[in-house]
Order: C-alpha cells, then structure tokens, then sequence
C-alpha cells in the first residue's frame, strides 16, 4: 500500500476544519439575525459558535496558545462568511439543507481535531472522546445559550453519537498501529457517514425512562 | 489527642467529593430530563453540573492538569449515575426531599476541597472563601443557564452562605494552627449543619434594599 | 512636548478601570434586583459581570496569576458598591442617565487595558483589537446570559464598535512611534466620545442585509 504523505492528511484535515467553521460561522449568523443582532453581535456569536469548543478544549488541556490566536485564518474566514451571509440572509436562510451537508463535515474535522490535540497530551481513552465530541459541540451549545435556546445538540439527533462512535474508531486504529493518515481520513468519513445517515434516516437515540407505573 | 491520619481524613473528604458528584449528577440529570434532553444531552450536563465548578476554580488558580482529566473516577461515577436516573426517573423524580441531604454534603465536601486548592497556591483569605464558594455552586449556575433557568442558587435559600461561613471558619482554625485533618473535618460538619438547618428552618438571606419611599 | 510620567498615566488608567468596575457592579446589581436575586446572588453577578471580560481575556493570552486574584481592590470595590446599591436600590434605578457617563468611562479604561494587555503578548493587530472589544464587553455579556436575556450589547448601538475603533487608533500611534502615554490618554477620550455621541445622537450600526426579494 503506497503511503499518503501525513501532509496530505493534514492539508485535508485542515480544508475540512474551514469547512467546519464555514458551516458553524452560517448557523450562528443566522441565528443571530433572529435574535435581532447587529453586526458586531453577528460576528461575535460566530466567533464564538466557530472556535469556542476548540477554544474550551485548549484551555482545559492547557494548550497555548490557544490555535486560533495565532492562525489568523479562523478570524478572517469567520468575518467574512458572516458578513456574506448577513447580506444576503434572505437567500441563506432557504438553503437549511445544503447546510446540513457542510456542518457534517465540520463535526467530522473538529471531532479528529479534538481527538488529535487530546492525543498528543497523553489523555486517557474516556477523555480523548470527550475532548473530541466538545470541540465539535460546545461551540453550538454556547451560541445557543447567547441566543436563549435549550441547545439543540443536547435535545435530538445523532450529533454526539456520530462524534464519539468517530473518535472511539480512531482510538481503536491507533492501538493497532494504523499509520495516522489513513486512520484520520477513515474517522472522517465515518462520522460524516453515520451523521448523514441519522439526518437522513431520522435516527434518534433511545429514550432510557422506564414508563411510569400506573 | 490522638492524631488521626491525615490520610484518613483526605479518603473520607474523597468519599463526601463522591458524594457532591453523585448529587449533583442527579439533580443535573432531571433537570435536563425536563428539558427533554436525550441521553448524550443528560450525559453532558451532568458533567457540567458536577464538576463545572472545580474546573472554573482550576483553570482561574491556573492549576493543571484539571482534576478529572487525570482522575476518571468521577468521569465513571457521572456516566453510571446520570445513566440510573434516567433509566429510573419517574421513581428519582419523587426523591426530593432525600436528595437535599446528599446535596449538602456535596457542598460542604466541594468547598473544602475548593479552600484547600486556593491556600495551596497561596491566594489571600477572600479568594479562598471565593474559590470555595466558585467550586461548590458553579457547576450548578452552568446547569440552570444551560437549562434557561434562573440560576436557583443565585434567589434564595443559605447555599452560598453556607459555603463562605464555612470556609472563613476553616481559614481561622488554619491561621490558629489546628491540624489539617480535624480542620477539614469540622468545617466539612458545620457546612453541613448550615446548610441542613437553613432547609428545614426555611432561612433566607434579608434582603437589604431600603423600601420605597411613599 | 513635556513628557507626562508614563506612571502617571498608569494611575489615570487605574482610576478609570475602577470607575468601569463601578459602573459594571451597578448595571449587574439592579439587573440581579430585576431577577429576585439575593444578596449573594446580587454580587457574584457583579463579579461576573465587572471582571468576566478581563478573565477570559487572560486565560485566552495564558496570563496568569489573572488580575483580580492578587489586586483585591477589584473585589472591594466590587463588594461595596453592590451592597449599597442594594440598599439604595430604588434611588439607584433612577439614575440610568447618569449611569452612561460611567459606562462609557468604563469602556474606555477596559478597552485600553485589555489592548495593553495583548500587545504585550505580542499578538497580531486584529487578535489585539479583539481582546480589547472582549475584556469591554465580555462581562456584561455573561451578566445578561444568567439573568435570561439576550445580550444587549449584540443587539443596538455603537458599543463594540467605539471599542474597536479606539483599538485601531491605539495600534495606528503605536506603529507611529507615540509614547505610550499619550496613546493611551488620547485613546480614552476618542472612546468616550464616540460612545457618548452614539448614545445622545442615537447612532446604530447599518443593518448589511438585503430587502427580501418581492
């Protein structure tokens, strides 16, 4: 089996994550534009729904810097798809199915982002999961939080399922020594695979309660 | 005097942490329960609301690693209990009054384990009792906001209260010298002893607003 | 040109960083009465709300020991100034005019000190402007998220914007050479004055969207 460069990986890793921020930056304009935000408000609650769960991650790994601090891509991809998409929101809003496609793919990049960071720190399996379902999440949760909602990944879907059935795959390949590249692009596709197929098929998860007795 | 080990007295504060997590996981997982969280949702509230406080009071004292990235047991303990009470939640849900007494303890075990975080990194005796105060009610306000409730600790009721008598207590005896184990201990009673005689007397906090004039 | 001690206009900053403590402890005080907070409740708030945006932009920057843990006169002043306007509660609420002049000042001095801040740390202009917008606005925004209510600051007038501004203006002299204390003087009053004029000539940001297509 020829070896893909582990740059290869991680350009495509790295599109993937734009592509990620790209999907977040269009949910939280939008929501913003229907909490009555203005512009300032727009880009900081895109800010914030983009690059929080990363940010969470870093502070409690005691990552520095923090990775969006000093590549200034982020920033600038966030203001401007939020600018984009403040200008013609009327267009953007019509387009919720094609969204769902992009923000698949970013939960698939932030999740192998998060395991990756959780990884190098030496973090146990448990923690490695839950470092890899918050950089895809908490980032939705805080931007739903600012704009009075009960987050939306915490109440249905196959969101956090996708993340942590991902990550739990790619923990499995490293203990067998597949080589980083291919176990990278396998997670993604994945996780994009089973939360596409939970969008599509309706997947939920089980409800635990026991029925109350009469 | 015999001294008793200090050992002891770190397993027994260890035992009540247990037993503030195991609270905390409950009271987190019926409040997302009402939320109509699902499983994923309950999981992660509970881990908020469990240990959201301490992480807040390690990451501002700058105290790495945070402690349950290295400690997994609460990690387990959070899984399992949320897991049971969901399963269980018609029957939880009717367990109120029970649950005030572990509750209690919970509080009385975080803020010990809070003051002793902040005097082990020299802070002044107000940051202590504020670091106290942070890890036991913390988690709780994360919960509320995450649920768009009013923080309940923030309205009413000796919780805080409880919190910051006892921790002032613990710096006295510390200042006074007292052995470690016999000061942990004690303040461990008398938060306990507050917060309990509070419930059921039905204490509340004046409210020092002069009234309006006529 | 004299030279004005660069200490002096420390002092300047000083002073006008707790007059923005001042007015931060108030707005979060009368909004906690709002909400039936108690005592407790009524200044942990302020303390969110006045050193919140300063915390998270030393934890992003990993500047540590954060300022309010060592400089106690953060929480005096904090402390104090809520319980009296606790008590004076119902003077206090009408005083909202009055109020603006503090704020304004407030945003000023946490713009200027959240720029230093990062410029120290040697960060890039737009991540320096950023953490100047965050340490200003970032505390009224946790202080409106507890007590249920969608960000005022993300929804109307020049606030975030008259941050920026001066940011830009502060880097702009700073490149030029400007000694650093007549940077820093002339950037308060250019901050202060575009947020006043905004406020009394009722200035709002325009809205980038397109009219929706007939």
């Amino acid at each position: 089996m020829t070896e893909l460069p582990l740059a290869t990986a991680h350009s495509i890793i790295y599109v993937l994550d734009m592509i990620g921020v790209f999907a977040c930056t269009v949910a939280a304009t939008v929501l913003a534009k229907r909490c009555n935000m203005d512009m300032f408000g727009a880009w900081i609650v895109s800010l914030i729904g983009s690059v929080g769960g990363g940010t969470l991650r870093d502070l409690l790994l005691n990552r520095h810097p923090i990775f969006w601090l000093h590549d200034l891509n982020y920033l600038y991809v966030i203001l401007l798809v939020s600018t984009l998409v403040q200008i013609f929101y009327h267009t953007v809003e019509r387009l919720d199915r094609a969204m769902r496609w992009f923000d698949a793919l970013g939960l698939a990049a932030f999740t192998v982002i998060g395991v990756q960071a959780a990884v190098s720190f030496h973090m146990s399996p448990p923690i490695v999961m839950l470092m890899g379902a918050f950089t895809a999440m908490i980032g939705g949760v805080l931007r739903d939080i600012i704009c009075q909602q009960i987050p939306l990944v915490f109440q249905k879907e196959i969101y956090t399922t996708a993340s942590v059935l991902g990550s739990a795959y790619y923990l499995l390949l490293l203990h067998w020594g597949v080589s980083e590249w291919l176990n990278s692009l396998s997670t993604l596709v994945l996780i994009f695979s089973i939360r596409m197929l939970a969008v599509y098929r309706g997947w939920n998860l089980p409800n635990l309660t026991l029925p109350k007795k009469p």
